[in-house]
């Protein structure tokens, strides 16, 4: 520890010297990728198709930063954020990632010194679901936008749009071994419970499908949480009765699927269901099991363009 | 908000003044029940029964604190852990509560103002488990510990010692609905499926039981982790081959289980397994099911002593 | 391992069994204090006096199960609460505990066998504040609510509410220090830092604040917020211009308070405030320093009643 | 909500069906970039320059998955570091990235269908430091490792190896704000208070230095330590007595830096220290303050490699 000592110590100011320490010329000249405040929470007002709601993002902002500058001016990312979460109260964004492209767009105006800005979000949204018989529940869902800004004349923004949702997955692996177990022990049964599915390991499956684009691209939040739900062997559902569970849980084992499944099964849908989506979009998509007979997690991912999915 | 103004303050400082600033009067006459620091990481090691571990608990320690007090001498405490750490180098610890108890009598011997000390830790920990085949895998199980020492003449010292362990729950509930609706629909099939467990949903369950005891009553947390283990629906495995896991799967549903029927279970085995724990023996048993069908979990709880449990 | 055979099993059913699961009697006669469902997170909107804000709680709900019941019927549960939830949409409740206190009471409605209930809830929660110049900031703070009722002619209730408070603290020890060293050091000096505040150590702490009281008290949790921030060496603002960040950071130096001192001052400001409360309230007041200086935190803790604070 | 039904369903399977799931051929055609187990975590010994330490891991293993394949058989990768942590029993790592890199080897050899493969892991890690008057303390750090393997004749693999450092990081320019205000409020000041640090905000500051290297370089993660601890504006320390922690404040204040600066000044350290570094080594270096003064935190990062850092 090399501890301070005050014997001597002369602080150097020049008496005219630049009070804005940010502009300081820094030791060493290294460019800075990303400088910027994180964890950042604000309500948002957002306008839905189905109507106005409030989201509770927590919020990331980053500008880059050129070698002559000693820092970032910190307080005018939260200003910009604070003006578009005002300015949200009185002109709803339509979406998260509609936020971050404001937000994006808004850091290169007042930095002016950097060429390159990003704006990135996550929040809970909730959703009404039918569990059964007439009754309904609101479900929750994940939103995931980011927004990147690059100065070029004109700025050129691309945005992320995506979305996690949490459902069930069902082992189909375990259920053939279940099968195989019972057929060798009680053959008997072998005949009957190859007409039904089997009991099997199931758990809480995280899918995430996550898609970057050109700003002027619009997608659907709404729509990419129902294609994910619809890959997983069953949504889950916070209010189920008795026979409703009963059935959700013949759902989940009448479609068994390993994470592997859930993942090319959602990119599946998106080659089938956004065809317009131009080569370069990137394609994120992951599925995560947080498997009942483990205690660790079985996970799959494929990282990816449109283009590439499609050749 | 009120800004400071530098204009006109003046420090009152008594040249003379105690530079002991906790031993300074501190404004109002209020007692404190728990002045300590948190969250201090450190390894320890632990002389087990099968050989020596070391393991990495996160560790909280507190005193009382008079009235007459300003501030406690917080870097005590870390004193007192850091020797007690040190210590368990040449003279290994025998359990974490047997580390919580050394760390309790020193808490009172070195805050001599103190009445009242506490010190509680939380380690993974690690057993070796059958997998299958012959084949073994290091399971990981939670320890969790706490002492308080009473100064009184001799000081009294209760402990505290506890497990959570992360096994299976399968739901009787829905496994039943689902043979219901089996029966109802496919009645030719009513005979065999009543033969062998049907599907249902299983989950990741953590089930904690946690004894306090006096000073000299020895509990080994190795039994304590068995003890809960067994009471689960099945055990969770890191490492299972192909049949393994259709066993286990099947061992889950052959046993289905609500948290509160794990709760009473494990209730059940404490009073059977130690029938010579003081009626004073504080017991706390819970059950926490991360259900794979919604997003939310169960939860099943009894606060209890020995004495209550066993009338 | 004990692994599950399917050789011989026969899975016993009478024909006439109930098919209600949960009422099935129990292995073994143990009542259980608490079984519930925790971790629902669900937007609720609440009437404040400064308008309608929506909260995102993450709520918990638990009753009591006699012995001679297998299992609680957890959907009842969620469904009291999306009742709860769904009611606030057409029917603001006008806090988290008054939620709180609506579902407590209609747990026990639904679940006739249970003696006592309880709901609990932490919500984010957003008050503008000024940051200098007139200019504003939505700074975030936390709200703890819950419920318990008791079935007694008529059912009784007791309500806590809470707030948690990011704050910052500055150290009164090491600024003493400081002065020390430098008026050794650079006795010259000794006069002028005499007039200032020192620099210190200084950090996030996070004060909270809660009070159980009967079901007919009210208290409002912007009061207590205000309470417990005029308590901390200053506030955490998002947003500060250049001069007030110095200006913010000169106050909190004016105002140097150990966790031990903000715990007192918090106590002390509910007594003068608060006179009414009566002798029975629950007051548990807490302050925990993430020490800049450490990797550890420092904490203060005073658990108590309104009578005993007095007398 | 899709409900299943299980009226006339018929599991269709072939007598001669392959039993093992996972080679069965998926629906689509879709390689998966990465598949594997998350969240594991086991004890590893390691064999320090200092004598043999054990670090508790949380490891992700991974191998990507060609399209023709429905399932990565995931038990493969448990068994894989089961053998590698057993086989760390008998003949310890030398460090995390050692043991990161035998499992990637591993993960190779075990997944024939595989061209690549991944193993990650992050550990707490404890140095012993001095923290005045000749006392010491064991200091927490955070280790980071991965490796990734690549099949190539022969296999390549290339190691990450990261530490994350928790240090203080005190605000220059607050310090400035806080001179000028005094200067202009108490001119009589002004003169003393230029020849010593001023007070500022201060906080806990996560710094983390990650480098990417082929496998044959070898860097001692100690050293990396010492680099980004050398960089903050002091370390924290968990034991310090009264001088010494008044003494670390003024170290601190006497060295006061922005997120931007410490991200600059290991830059800086990085490229005089390891002047041997090929030119395509992947340098990665993050600081991310805790504001005393915020809720939210200032972050800075680079994300580079060494011959663009010397370009």
């Amino acid at each position: 520890m090399t501890q301070a000592s005050l014997r001597g110590r002369v602080i150097s100011r020049s008496v005219a010297r630049d009070t804005d320490v940010q502009a300081w010329e820094p030791k060493g000249r290294y460019r800075l990728t990303r400088v910027g405040v994180t964890n950042l929470v604000k309500p948002v007002r957002v306008r839905r198709p189905s109507g106005e709601v409030v989201l509770q993002p927590v919020i990331d902002v980053f500008v880059d930063l050129p070698p002559e500058l000693k820092g970032s001016h910190l307080s005018r990312n939260v200003e910009v954020l604070g003006e578009g979460v005002d300015l949200s109260l009185r002109d709803p964004v339509t979406s998260l990632e509609d936020l971050c492209q404001r937000l994006a767009r808004q850091l290169l105006v007042r930095h002016e010194y950097a060429s390159w800005s990003q704006a990135q979000a996550r929040a809970d949204y909730f959703l009404e679901r039918e569990v059964g018989n007439g009754r309904t529940s609101l479900e929750r869902y994940r939103l995931i936008a980011r927004a990147q800004a690059h100065r070029e004349d004109p700025i050129r923004v691309r945005k992320l749009i995506g979305v996690e949702v949490v459902g069930i997955s069902a082992c189909p692996c375990a259920m053939e071994g279940v099968r195989e177990i019972i057929s060798k022990e009680r053959p008997e049964l072998s005949g009957p419970i190859d007409q039904i599915p089997m009991m099997s390991h199931n758990q809480r499956n995280v899918a995430t499908l996550m898609l970057e684009v050109p700003e002027d691209v619009e997608l659907e939040a709404n729509d990419l949480i129902d294609l994910v739900e619809g890959q997983l062997s069953a949504p889950t559902k916070e209010l189920l009765k008795r026979e409703d569970e009963a059935r959700l849980v013949i759902q989940a084992h009448s479609n068994p699927k390993f994470v592997e499944d859930i993942v090319r099964d959602i990119l599946d849908a998106v080659v089938r269901q956004y065809p317009d989506l131009p080569d370069d979009t990137s394609v994120i998509v992951r599925s995560e099991s947080k498997e009942s007979i483990h205690k660790h997690n079985a996970f799959a991912e494929r990282v990816t363009t449109m283009g590439e999915l499609r050749s």
